[in-house]
């Protein structure tokens, strides 16, 4: 039985990714790898994969920890989700944030070097890595050159070349994405889209003044459904060119502002919309679209969910979610 | 008095820079900084300098050394030379360079800025990070793509896009260079012209078969004498722009095997040449050459010394050496 290894499992898209091979792609034996158990409340798949697979709690920026895990595991293939994928939080503490997702990922695949081992290596790269760039050269190529304006994209930009030479230099089979914006049930409110969709459901119940808080709402970026962006991983596992980049993308740009727009049309609830200092960074990249020709023409992959019904997903999960804890509040204060 | 602080003070840069600022840059308070206390025999200034300055011993992994040593100096210039700067190593331990390349440097910058201290740093990168380029595209600008080729020219990317955020984001006063080759009298002897010098002056003395072992004979590169590269160094921290890159090159391109005839000519010695494959990397660039006009457009510098009289200063150099080595070892006899 093949073995996949999957890096940062009890995240957003470790969860969704492992959801899908259970629910779609049976005969696989999963190695999921994270510092916390998952507890996915997005995807019912938590119990199913505890039980009939493999969880390892490991701290990924211990290098010897991580040689021991793929020596023992041999996995036929890895998928590199582990990261602080925060740009913001990059911008707060540069040095933490660009020397954590650096040494994770080198000491994955320097493992995977030492152990001769001929593991497929998914190594997981941002849009962010293209900086910023002409209204011109949209939708972005692969071949564009990279400008990265964020502590967080240039940790990405030198993944993605490391991965390059890992390829080249000493012939392993990784290869890239950059992965463009993505956002569906379960992200983080720290993410855009995200937070947007919560503060719409806080207000829906009167937990928030109906005051929307954004940061820039005049950039633009490609948002894909975490589920499509996972399917998309799973094909360049197995197809994938060794040494290759792949964007993952819809092709398609939205403001904050429209997104918004569009959440208050699905909620019907309308609210002001303060754009706060605070959340704009040093420095944006106003926006970024990419071209998903090559994936598309490599592996068949395009995205098939339509962004309202990412939003109507987001948007259940965020009241669910919301319920729960309220529930767990009052429950507590009886 | 303005103060200058000097990473990797007691290396082979290290040690032409503070003899430069000692025998031509007076009235500057110097400050070095590294894991061992200078004692450059390339260089008449080691007593004058631990002397009359100031030097630091520290390891530069160590962030909160940094940033004590940032505070408590108030440097108005820093001059990052500390790394591991061999390609040929970065292969053999590509985790342990480009972790510590990046560490050093981002501890020395976010140290400025944590302190809001108005420092203007030069980062000093080099030519690797052009990576593999066509001939067409020869001599290389700085607005030239970069496609690094070795971990440790991943390193150097990442360390100039990092600098590049530090000036835009939060406003540091840091510029970089992309130094090509150096060398020069005193440098290690890793480094490959050091390398052929060293065997040709053993193979004089009867210390070695006359025979000259290289890497790839073919490769070429863009030499420069270290002491036009120290000089630049200064012209840069003091007149460089912010933000900006700027290549310190000669223009002239030469091939191993070139220097090879050149030593030859210049020491009498005739040797065979043998092309060792353990000594050929994974991957290498075949051929580096710069544009030097951004740099002499803005500071006016070119570099002045031939490179015959860097050859002739560096067989000197190793003569000297090896005789006192030979010295050391029969008193040690006797």
């Amino acid at each position: 039985m093949e073995k996949i290894l999957v890096t940062g499992a009890s995240g957003f898209a470790g969860g969704h990714f492992i959801h899908y091979l259970l629910s779609h792609r049976e005969g696989f034996e999963i190695h999921g790898v994270s510092r916390s158990v998952p507890a996915w409340d997005f995807v019912p798949s938590t119990e199913a994969f505890l039980r009939d697979h493999h969880f390892h709690r490991a701290d990924l920026t211990d290098a010897a920890k991580v040689a021991g895990l793929v020596r023992k595991i041999q996995p036929d293939f890895i998928l590199h989700l582990a990261a602080q994928s925060s740009v913001a939080e990059s911008w707060r503490r540069p040095v933490l944030s660009f020397l954590d997702n650096a040494t994770i990922f080198l000491n994955i695949i320097d493992a995977v070097r030492l152990d001769d081992n001929a593991a497929r290596v998914l190594s997981v790269g941002s849009s962010e890595q293209y900086g910023s760039v002409a209204g011109n050269d949209l939708p972005l190529r692969e071949t564009h050159n990279q400008c990265p304006a964020s502590p967080y994209a240039v940790a990405r930009v030198a993944q993605e070349q490391l991965a390059g030479i890992y390829a080249e230099g000493y012939g392993l089979g990784i290869c890239c994405t950059r992965s463009f914006n993505h956002c569906g049930p379960g992200q983080d409110e720290r993410f855009v889209v995200s937070s947007l969709v919560k503060q719409s459901v806080l207000i829906e119940k009167g937990l928030q003044e109906p005051v929307i808080h954004i940061g820039n709402g005049a950039i633009i970026r490609d948002f894909v459904d975490v589920r499509d962006v996972v399917r998309a991983y799973f094909l360049l596992l197995k197809g994938g060119k060794r040494g290759e980049v792949y964007n993952i993308c819809s092709g398609t740009g939205r403001s904050v502002c429209d997104i918004v727009l569009q959440i208050s049309d699905l909620t019907g609830i309308r609210a002001g919309i303060v754009s706060e200092d605070l959340r704009i960074r040093p420095s944006d990249n106003p926006r970024l679209i990419g071209d998903n020709e090559k994936i598309f023409h490599e592996t068949g992959w395009a995205p098939e969910i339509p962004f309202e019904q990412t939003l109507e997903a987001m948007i259940d999960h965020w009241r669910q979610r919301l319920d729960r804890e309220l529930k767990t509040r009052r429950t507590e204060h009886t």
